[in-house]
């Protein structure tokens, strides 16, 4: 999809414990994409809330964060892939739907090829790091209908998609609403 | 520099407390590079050391860390660029050097445009993450002679450059070596 600046995405969570992989580029050139690394620079935390500002690889803000009903996201795990089921999931066999293909699939049509999908912003995905540096995936502490409102600083392509990871949904997958508000004013 | 497969790369703090950024593509392809998302999700740890390995965004193994004699080292933040020193250095003004400018400067010549230089393998960064996730950088753990060794899984084009951030190096800036041993047997 498309986003004009100012307009508001809100993501939700319409079951409760739900991940969505969200991410953007700049419209008027895809080669600038959202960096989870300059945001958690930037920010100087792995965790976004309302009022923090998602950076692209251009250090220019793409999203601010204005509205968060639940408070934990993360930002440091790439979008689910095949891979991702071959490496992590013991016993897995054959095909299993993944947010990188989703991802993909929908963003070729505005000339962004695989290669240049970054780490997203992972709604309502619950990882906490270990003082060992461990990462420990547990259920979202997202409920039915909570959300979070993306404002867009910048006219954007972006891409949705509920997660297909079963660790990351407390092993129920289930969709995501996604709505967008036109020239939203705070 | 270009390295060939099985080729290691010795990265080494001459002084103590220097970082180095670090950054890979495929030489066959360069829209293949590093990921520090698929790093961190299939090694399921922010940290990296000795039999670790650092993945492509194709999920492909591009290193494996063969030596280490430090064991903290940071995939989280991207190379310090001049936004960097705008926007989280207090007082700065005008010109200052950075990774990211090294970095790009030294890379376009293997046609690699800036806005591809992801996250970074930043050697000896100590980075740690408090229970609330905030960032904590703290002065490396590298003393005189301390390296990093990081054997090639495929033929690679790599960039590595000391940091220019006070804030990482303890507030003083020193220089890194490097050294590559050619196709080297463990």
């Amino acid at each position: 999809m498309t986003l004009l600046t100012g307009d508001v995405l809100r993501v939700v969570d319409p079951f409760g414990e739900q991940v969505a992989d969200v991410v953007a580029f700049a419209a008027d050139d895809v080669a600038e994409r959202f960096s989870s690394g300059r945001t958690i620079d930037y920010a100087n935390s792995i965790y976004m809330t309302t009022g923090n500002v998602l950076y692209s690889n251009r250090s220019r803000p793409m999203f601010t964060i204005v509205a968060d009903t639940v408070g934990r996201h993360d930002l440091l795990l790439t979008p689910c892939s095949p891979e991702t089921f071959e490496l992590l999931y013991e016993g897995h066999v054959g095909y299993h739907p993944s947010c990188f293909e989703n991802l993909s699939m929908n963003l070729a049509q505005f000339g962004i090829a695989p290669d240049d999908i970054p780490t997203t912003f992972n709604a309502f995905m619950n990882v906490s790091i270990t003082p060992s540096g461990k990462i420990d995936i547990a259920a979202p502490l997202s409920r039915a209908g909570d959300h979070v409102g993306l404002r867009a600083e910048m006219d954007l392509v972006v891409g949705v998609t509920a997660c297909s990871a079963e660790k990351s949904n407390n092993g129920t997958l289930k969709p995501i609403d996604i709505e967008i508000v036109a020239h939203w004013q705070p």
